[in-house]
């Protein structure tokens, strides 16, 4: 892949976002990697969507080093470059502060599985991290939260579960591609939003039982889904 | 009817599914039958909405055998194909997971008739499902969810009351025609809106009095009906 | 005023409706009058809003004998008439099913003034009427509406307080023309959101003390108004 | 500056309000100041902003003394000039009835910070004013409302926390320039719609810690902020 290609992905992806209604002026953020190259592309800080074309977008390494650009990139490139280290199957990161979603890492509650529209895209409830600690908050801040992240995950697979809410802040979706990131965070928020509704109606509402979850998660993942038309060969 | 009008009917029907709001990406479904060829027309699976035609469609037997068409169909198929042989007047079903609909299905929680919106258009309150079995979700699931819902109608009259909630899943909705399949799913979810609203400001809020739930269902509907235009013969 | 000019006026704000979200489909209804004539122009039964012309409203006498016009009228066109009939200073009637409006209708709770947006405009609570009795809905329903709604108002000013909830039903608004019938239901569902939100956030809200009440309706309202422009003579 | 200058300013910044959805109507009404020239342009009162101009907006001084224009300023005028007289690093006032902050305002509660979105903006809570008295309601009521204000900044920095919720009223918020003061209308309604959404889900839900709170808020502002693009000299 070209880096002209992944600029074009990364761009169009972070459009998505607008789109979708996910972010408000300048919130948010999008990524996605040049995995045999290691190099990552990222929205530059502060910048509004609406402006935003491929040629601003930031090329840096894993350590997160500067390789083409002359803006500053998104002040969460830390984090997204945590999680490209720990999970070696993604290919694009997407922070936002969609209302909902962001609204349940307020709460530092997960969002619970209520019904077969989070069972297709989450095997598992959406997890909330731990709130960092003053030591963390002090020092490499945006590196710890995506340390953060990973530790929240060191029992959960990360293509299974392709989201988190970090407490007290909002959620970081990822996927295979910049374009699945978007996706994956348009769904989180859907998500969250029906989860919130499902409470107000019925605040002892149930999980789904796990055989629905299963069936659902692996209707559309895996060697046995059948959601969706056969890709060609 | 040729299968050409029937593909025209559905593929406006799913359209209408987009403009009301009650789908996101690739979610939802919407079919329709020609009674007298036994022929359903469906969505096929996971293809966007932006981009379906009226070629994409697939065509059906009553039993899910491909007659026409490229691509695989909608996963819910057989949801559909149940609901066609229990329900002899329908000529339309839809799907969709929108949003407060879904929460209600979500909550397990019948929708309650609180208003005279409701009643213009349902005769009872839009029921839930029971939650499949293990035995259910692991055999032909689709098809054991549209005998669930057969189930939950044994006692209830579908013309009357043309939805229904799958319990942890979403909102099916039918109607005599394609269209009224797609217009009824869009009233589900403004009566599930408003009712999810009442409740939060009066959580002792009481259901509509029956002489007023009759009156204006048959204000709307059967022989005395006076709402509307007179069709011309 | 001209027949034309009146009808012109009546369509104008039926889509002000539209344009501010408070119909679906055919919901709703908004009519005028000409005292002079003592002739109502209002919105034919079931048709949809994208379709409406000047054309097709129906003109009828206080009774409701058809004056012009090939349409039946709005099923609910008795309530109307019998508000014009009841309230002299009034020149339009708009009905709605507006989402958080309907809801506190569906609730039976008359919406409380809880700030200076509501008390710019209702000078007290937006009142809810009873129930109808089985006597009633079996009977001349629709008048029988009209008539709870004034005895509603048997202590109160229409002019005042400018909207109604009819219990387990609506909203019914209006207004000296018909364009501030639309405006007034505009307003309705404003601050029945808003209120629905301020109970949501603080179950223990106070309503606004009586004297900046007064003072916010009394700054938009009679001789001491002061705000918006000076009318030129 | 030019006032022709201002007055673009002023006029851009109203238009954002009704851009971003936080107007209704004529709701609703931004102005900004010259500092050299202790001059000030204002909406007009009543007016609707689909056909406000530049030459509309009311040119006033701090005393409130017309200087330039042919129609009355915003009624809220002498609650505007309170604040420029008692915060002199502002530049602009933008106050709106914006359905969330409103509600928030209306339940007399103030906003707590529960979120980093929050904190990026809002060195605190976003205080809510006392009451306003009867003889305050009956007397220069707009004037009170600004020095009631005031009243309740006595000890909280306006630059760090440009935004207030009057009791019972709605919000007004402020910044450098007649832009930012829009821009915070618009996040000030965000930050309110997160927080009711977040107590919706969980009533125990916590403060941000104060950590955390910091480390945004002047990730974002003062001498060490990171965030956006360094300005070119």
């Amino acid at each position: 892949m070209r880096l002209a290609e992944l600029r074009e992905q990364v761009l169009e992806a972070n459009l998505e976002l607008v789109r979708r209604g996910l972010v408000l002026y300048t919130f948010g953020n999008l990524s996605g990697i040049d995995r045999n190259r290691a190099l990552v592309a990222i929205k530059p800080s502060g910048v509004p969507y609406e402006k935003l074309t491929a040629a601003h977008l930031v090329i840096t390494d894993l350590e997160g080093t500067l390789v083409e650009g002359d803006l500053r990139p998104s002040s969460d490139l830390l984090t997204h470059l945590a999680l490209y280290k720990q999970f070696p199957n993604i290919g694009g990161v997407a922070h936002t502060h969609s209302e909902f979603a962001t609204a349940w890492a307020q709460a530092e509650t997960p969002i619970p599985c209520f019904g077969t529209t989070h069972a297709d895209y989450f095997h598992g409830p959406v997890p909330v991290t731990e709130q960092l600690t003053g030591a963390q908050i002090a020092g490499a801040y945006e590196l710890e939260t995506g340390k953060e992240i990973c530790r929240r995950f060191a029992e959960l697979d990360p293509d299974s579960v392709p989201a988190v809410l970090v407490a007290g802040h909002a959620p970081f979706c990822w996927g295979p591609t910049p374009a699945s990131a978007a996706h994956n965070a348009a769904i989180v928020e859907y998500v969250a939003k029906m989860a919130h509704h499902t409470l107000s109606i019925n605040a002892e509402a149930r999980p789904l039982a796990r055989e629905l979850h299963e069936k659902h998660f692996f209707r559309k993942h895996g060697r046995s889904a059948y959601y969706g038309q056969v890709e060609k060969q």
